[in-house]
Formats: C-alpha cells, sequence, structure tokens
C-alpha cells in the first residue's frame, strides 16, 4: 500500500475539492459572472507591469547559460544582497546575504524551515483558526501540531492559553499576521507579550523556541495598521515571506527564509535549511523569477483596491446585520456565522454564493469570504447576500 | 537543538563544499581557464533560442492575471496534454493528462513520488554507483535505502544481487539511465531482465514493487544507442522527467511526473503526488517555464557538442592509459582509478584538475569526469591528464 499518511490526506482533500467543483458547476449553469466565488485566496489584481518588464529585459540581457544554471542553493547572492538592504531600508534591520535564503513561496520556506529545525515528536504551536497546510507541514517532519485559540473578539493571540500550551517539546510557534483566515493584524503589544513569553519559557526549558513567522501579506495592511518586522522583537525569529500576493506572483513560486545572525544556532539554522532547500527536492527558487524580483524590490500590487473591496464588502455586510470582526490586514472577512457553519455555507451556495466554512480552519461557527475578486464581484453580490440574511433571519 | 537529521547532511556536505571552494580558489590563483574543472554536472551548452523566444512570447501575449496565477497542483492541463501527446508519438505510449503531474525538475518530482509511495521502514532499491541525494530523498520519508552494486563491465544492474536484496519490505526500485555517474545506458535485455524479476517478486511478495525511473539524461544517448521506455516493458513504473539537461534549464526547476493508467493504484498514486506537491510545499511547479517547456515540446540541446566532447577525452583518457567503461550517454566518463580515488583526486588536484571521487558516489576506486565543458577545456586539459598518467606510472 502507498504511504498511510498520504491516504488521509487524499480523505480530506475531498472536501475542499466538492467545494471547488460546485463553483465549477454553478458557474457553468450559472455562467461564471453570476456566481460569488469568495472561497479562494488567489489575488485579482495582476502583477504591476514592471513585472513582466523586469522579464523581458533579464531574457534579453543575460547571458543564455548563467540565466538558466544552477547557483547556490541559497540562491543568488546579488538577489540575496537586494533583499537583505530593501528589509534594513524598511524595518531598520541589518540583514546580509547571509541572512537570507531564496525559498519556492512561503510553504517552500515553512517546509524547509520546519524540516531544519523539527526532530521527531517536537511540538509546533500555532494560533487557531489558522491556515490547515501548517498541520500538514509539520506532519511532513512528524512534529506535533498544538493549536490554541485566539481570542473571539480581535482573533489576537491569548496569552494566558499560549503559556499552558507551551511546553518543553515545543521547537516553534508558527504566526501568521496579517492573518489567514481572520484579517487580523497582529499589534506591537501583541508582539511584545509573545516575544517576552517565549524568551521566558525558552529559558525555563533551556532551550530556543523558534517563531516562524508566515509573512505573505505582510504589505496588505489597512487603515495605515502597523505591522512589527517580528526579528525586532524576538531574536529567534525565523521569516518565511512570499511575493504570491504582494506581487500577485503566486504561480510562480517565489519567496525567501530570514535567518538572524543573532538567532540561537544561526549558522548550523542557515546550513541546514540551505541544505534542506536541496535535499526536499526545490535546489533553488527559480533563477529567472529571482532576478525579477530583485529587479522589482521597490514594486507592490495595487492594495488600494483590495482596500476599497474591504470597506464595500465589511460595509455592506455589517449593515445586513452579520456580525464580523473588522479586518485589519490581507484579504479575507472571517463571518460569524448565525448556525453551524457548514449550513451557512450550504445555505450560502442557493444564492451562489462560495465561502469557506470556518472549520476547514479548525474553527467553527465562523466563514472565510475571500474579497480578493473584481469590484464587480462584490457589487453584484450583495443581493445575494441580502436574500442569505433574509433566509437566515439575521436582523439589522 | 535542530534536527538531528539535519546535523548529520551538515556534515557530509562539508566534503563536497571544500571541492567546490578548492575549485575557486584554484580558479583565482591559476585563472579559471587554467583549471580543468570536471567535477560538476552543470550544462555547458545554453539553452537553444526558442526558450527565451518562448518565453517572451508568453509574457507579452498570456493575460497578466493568468500568467502569474495558481493553477491545479498536478499543473496546467494544457501543458500536461503536450507532453502526453509528445511522449505518446516518441514511444507510442497512450498518455493523457491525467498521466502527467508537472514536476520542480527531477528532484522535486522523486521527492513527490518518494511522499507517495513511502511508509517508514520502506526499503528503496538503488544501483551503486549512485546519485547520493536519493539516500537523502529516500531518508525524508523515513524509507530504508538497499544499494545493490551494478556490474563492473558495463555497468548494467546484477540481476542476481538484485534478486537476493529485494524482501517483502521493497516498495520501489530507482533506476537511472542513461546513469550518472557512470554514462551507462540500460539495454532492453536489461529493463526486460528487471521488469520479470519485479514482476515475480511483487507477485510472490503480494505487493507492487515500483520502478522510479529518474530521467534527466533521456535524450543524452550516442551511437545510436536506444533509451527504452520503461513504461513499456513494466507498468507499475512512475518516471521522474527533468528538462535540467535536455533543454539546459537547470536553474528553473521543471520537470514532471509520468504515473501510466495501468499501475497498480493509479488513481491513488495520482491523487496522493498532487497533493504531495502541495503540502511539500512546492504547491505547483513554476508557471510560466511550464508554459515555456510546452511551446519548446520539440526542441532540445545540442548533443552533438557533448558527443564531440565525449569522443575527445574518451580517446585521449584511453590513449594515455586510463581504464574507462565507454560511456553511451549523459556526460560522464566513469574512470578506474589506479589506487585509491580519493588520492587519484587529490593527485589530479596538482594539475589543476577537478573530479568527484567514486566514493561520492559510494562505489570507491573510480572518478567521475563530467565532460559539460567547453571543448576547449578538455583540449587544454589533455597535457595535464598526461602528466597525471605519468606521475600515476598508468601505462599506455
Amino acid at each position: 500500500m502507498i504511504s498511510q499518511k498520504m491516504i488521509k490526506l487524499i480523505n480530506n482533500n475531498s472536501v475542499i475539492r466538492a467545494m471547488f467543483e460546485e463553483g465549477n458547476r454553478l458557474a457553468k449553469e450559472f455562467g461564471r459572472e453570476n456566481v460569488f466565488d469568495f472561497s479562494l485566496g488567489n489575488p485579482s489584481i495582476p502583477s504591476p507591469p514592471s513585472v513582466n518588464e523586469a522579464i523581458i529585459d533579464i531574457v534579453k540581457t543575460e547571458e543564455p547559460l548563467a540565466l538558466h544554471s544552477y547557483m547556490n542553493n541559497a540562491g543568488y547572492p546579488a538577489v540575496r544582497e537586494t533583499i537583505a538592504k530593501s528589509l534594513n531600508k524598511k524595518h531598520g534591520t541589518a540583514f546580509t546575504e547571509s541572512n537570507i535564503i531564496m525559498s519556492s513561496g512561503a510553504a517552500g520556506g515553512l517546509n524547509v524551515v520546519l524540516k531544519t529545525l523539527l526532530n521527531p515528536g517536537d511540538e509546533v504551536v500555532v494560533i487557531s483558526p489558522y491556515f490547515v497546510e501548517y498541520g500538514n507541514y509539520v506532519g511532513n517532519y512528524d512534529g506535533e501540531l498544538v493549536a490554541v485559540p485566539a481570542n473571539r473578539v480581535d482573533f489576537q493571540p491569548h496569552m494566558e492559553t499560549m503559556c499552558q500550551a507551551i511546553t518543553k517539546k515545543t521547537k516553534a510557534v508558527i504566526i501568521n499576521s496579517p492573518n489567514n483566515p481572520t484579517g487580523a493584524v497582529y499589534s506591537e503589544s501583541t508582539i511584545k507579550e509573545l516575544s517576552k513569553l517565549l524568551t521566558d519559557k525558552s529559558n525555563v526549558y533551556g532551550s530556543p523556541i523558534y517563531i516562524v513567522s508566515d509573512e505573505p501579506y505582510r504589505e496588505l495592511a489597512y487603515d495605515g495598521t502597523e505591522v512589527p518586522y517580528i526579528t525586532k522583537y524576538y531574536k529567534n525569529t525565523l521569516v518565511c515571506y512570499s511575493w504570491s500576493k504582494s506581487l500577485s506572483l503566486p504561480g510562480q513560486r517565489i519567496g525567501y527564509i530570514v535567518v538572524p545572525s543573532e538567532a540561537d544556532d544561526y549558522e548550523l539554522i542557515f546550513d541546514a535549511a540551505s541544505i534542506a532547500t536541496r535535499t526536499l527536492g526545490f535546489v533553488n527558487a527559480s533563477a529567472l523569477i529571482q532576478r525579477v524580483v530583485a529587479k522589482c524590490i521597490d514594486e507592490q500590487t495595487n492594495i488600494e483596491a483590495y482596500d476599497t473591496n474591504r470597506k464595500l464588502l465589511y460595509n455592506n455586510l455589517k449593515d445586513l446585520g452579520f456580525e464580523i470582526s473588522e479586518p485589519k490586514g490581507a484579504f479575507y472577512l472571517w463571518l460569524k456565522t448565525p448556525g453551524d457553519d457548514k449550513d451557512f455555507a450550504k445555505a450560502a451556495l442557493k444564492y451562489n454564493i462560495l465561502v469557506v466554512p470556518g472549520s476547514a480552519f479548525t474553527c467553527a461557527g465562523y466563514a472565510r469570504i475571500a474579497y480578493c475578486v473584481s469590484k464587480q464581484t462584490i457589487e453584484n453580490s450583495l443581493p445575494a447576500f441580502e436574500k442569505l440574511a433574509n433566509e437566515l433571519g439575521v436582523k439589522k
């Protein structure tokens, strides 16, 4: 028989696939424009034109053999240096190329970091609701996932529960701010409290607990909300960044890992992560796309468009009487469902609205509404949401 | 402490790194053109111009959002269909898109396949000498590597030894033809014997043993040597292909997995491998490069240039008295070292010749000489090889 771990994943996968197929069926029956698909975290804003210009420029000017050849597993030193300098300028850090490892998106980076850190049985704390792939990533390296609920007001991590969840087996805490699925941005005071807690616990247990900061949404923050740069508050932070959202490049698989020099076991971690990049089969992040992101280091996607969507959908759904914690980042609304979240998703389907039930993020009683769609889709969906609110007896 | 598995790899890695650094030191001291670096399997022939033309054409014509967005984890259906048709035309197979999963090169494909197949303790047979990364890939999924020596005449697998090595725990046999490091191409009779052996053993143990065919060198065969297409001989074959060598694209990480419909557990394997592509963090092979290889499906690198190198180096080293089994594929010579292989590599270094000792492929007493270099480098190296032969007392 094939891998038993994989058989389990196939069974879990069928729920999401069923939903995806239902969306396609609805689109076929009613036309794509009459289906309000808020289920996918796929950027709706095209990359800035400079991305395609960079690709063409690089292909036309780079020496052909060098353009497509291998490089260090960690990536081109010049690209890593460009990234380090950009981070230093934005955040007042002091990184060099020796702190940056290019990765195949944040998903690739997270796998490399967990492969680097975990011994079998090590615990990794996540804050629920959370992106369920974390469980698979941790399971790949025989770690144990420990989920700690965020508070239910603004979905910041709850320090007392965190404190109880951390044991001498805890090797890492994965955080994700701006957050998928809640849209929460962890405040500076949250980061300070978390840093203090982990410093204390590391001292008590005599071994470092790492923060693994999953940051595909770093630039997507609204209303002037600050997104603290975690390495400045806690030295044992490994950042996994991705350009999937900030440059709308999810299909090209490009990101990086930050390993701060002051992190415990810095040298071991940097070397191990470079080698893990190779032995997991990534070998290196795409040579061409590495050069592209370096050339576009000061570019970003049209965040205002997402913000317009956010306000439009949030305000209208609030007006309809839905209960939502105002999202400050990413491109998700996290709605408290009037009843069971799976029933809510089913009821929404009747009006051609696709959302993901909170259970898919291990947090029943909520639904994730991804507003990375066209403004037109949101506008067209509002009457459907109104019918849904009426059916469910949501009070204005 | 970080992952103990990774600590071991860091220690192993230092040997190769030391060699790489020695090469750089020599280049600095004597000039890159006076160092004969035969240590790396990095293509020396640029990609055909159609590759860069395809990149520019795709970027200019594809809708920007679609160009960079996510797709199915298995890859674009149209790209997979193009590959299936190309294979069918070349090999008389009957594949469709449902038999193809796009991967991040063969290294990515091998990890996905092993993740899909292996339960802890499953054995994977490899034929030595072998690419040592196989050990790491198998170890990633807690499999056990079992190495079986090839014969020492033409480095085909030795069936009697294979027969003894296969147990009820054997889940897969990795083969690599054309072979790194020996340059051997497995003959049709080898493949037929191996297929018969594995069919018999699968029947005896009541569970399928898969061939995992690692094929980055498939197109690099010389003197009209046929490279049998393994799925035609053995249904339980999973092919891991890469364009790293055939289109000189190693830095872009692009390849595919073939899962034949007639393979046992076809559907489970196809689904699991698609999901493993996601959960290992690849998510999908680069969107842009997928489209590029589809557009360049009938292109290939300048094989004649490698063949010229092969003949030039092989004939001259034979004339100097070195013992070499004539390589029929890939871009490596496998030389029997007059004494200890590490001593040979050290002696070669004195003449600015870099080769990899056979021990690095778990086969002492040999050295791998990668002739994917310029013809000029080979011509310039011949006097150095002559001095080496004289020093070692090699008889003409």
